[in-house]
């Protein structure tokens, strides 16, 4: 029998690769990734690239968004806005620097429009709540909203559905789902900062470091210096 | 006492041209265009710059989309999917075959970004429901939905509202509202088809006579034939 089709969002990170392997469990997977003028685009689209390979994806989409850069309002797109390192970035409010205002919704456009031309039944996303960095897009309510959004936006004979399996789990939790699904960590890119060895001290490094230490394994990625 | 800000999506078209003059009555604008690989993205965009220019808006945004154009699925995108001409396009389940899946999220994603950034209270948008093409993006309850999303992904101290003034307007009444508020009709441009003269044919050029036809005044665009 065959399986249904599924769009995952692939940003070459780890929670991505690892909801990506949560949805090969049950779909046939259509890969998705977006670069968005963010400083380390080349490095995260080589990721997305070696993951697909690795499990013989064929069906990929690679997109570009500009805008993002141009509105700015983010350290990971306004190269005039330092990453925070050295410590759990915590911007305004609470909602770090690296926040890109209302980024989710751009990737999930894409997805939802992907998935409806050919054909797809689910859309995987990676977000986690639990454990990450305080992103306003990362909530469970914040996807169920999107949910409805898309019953209502598209044709009325799709079926779209958006899925958040690790939502819930911390970063540890989600090291050891991927070791047990068998995903490529090895080849996932989390540092914000640089693209040849991960600089071990911005946000997105900081957690990850962490959650490999909680997970009791080591970090197959190279790092500048810890 | 300085009005506050509103993001108003202008395509070009007469529907968002007339929704920013509305816009405008009560706030400062910042204008947005997004081209998507349409056919006839450049008429739109210079429909929009001279839009703009007659209004003396400086603080405009031009994004372009090209994953649209990946995606296809559309008359509007995929040009090997001919535009439906001299009939009222009725695609698969009514939706027409120029509904570009899920669109107006793209868009909407960007306002709501750009208004994040640049401090807008508002986002308007040109959906038009009755009497519209029967896109399922162009319902009332479709921005309900998006107003949950925004009220959820986005920083907690904003408070950005979508303002849909002209859904429940007839064609003929958007332009009768259009004349009230001395909006420039004659800088729009709606044809899905040519940039030249409008072709006169296709589903938009026949929405946009009738409209002219019922509010009693003549369409000051060229036509090639009618």
């Amino acid at each position: 029998m065959s399986r249904d089709l599924a769009v995952a969002l692939l940003s070459g990170g780890m929670d991505s690769c690892v909801c990506a392997a949560i949805a090969a469990q049950e779909h046939e997977l259509a890969l998705l990734h977006v670069s968005y003028g963010q400083r380390t685009a080349a490095r995260e689209r080589r990721a997305f690239q070696e993951i697909a390979d690795f499990w013989g994806v064929e069906r990929r989409l690679e997109c570009r968004l500009d805008h993002l850069r141009q509105i700015g309002g983010s350290s990971l797109t306004d190269l005039n806005l330092p990453v925070v390192k050295d410590g759990l970035d915590k911007g305004p409010g609470g909602i770090p620097t690296s926040y890109v205002p209302f980024r989710n919704a751009h990737l999930i456009a894409i997805a939802v429009s992907w998935a409806e031309v050919i054909g797809a039944r689910w859309v995987y996303i990676g977000a986690v709540e639990a454990d990450s960095s305080g992103y306003p897009d990362c909530r469970p309510s914040y996807y169920e909203a999107f949910n409805r959004l898309i019953e209502l936006g598209t044709r009325p004979e799709t079926n779209i559905r958006l899925v958040t399996p690790v939502i819930e789990m911390s970063k540890a939790e989600i090291i050891r789902r991927g070791l047990e699904f068998g995903a490529p960590l090895h080849l996932t890119w989390s540092c914000y900062e640089r693209e040849d060895r991960a600089c071990g001290r911005c946000d997105s490094c900081l957690l990850r470091w962490r959650a490999f230490e909680q997970a009791g394994v080591a970090d197959p990625v190279p790092y500048v210096a810890r």
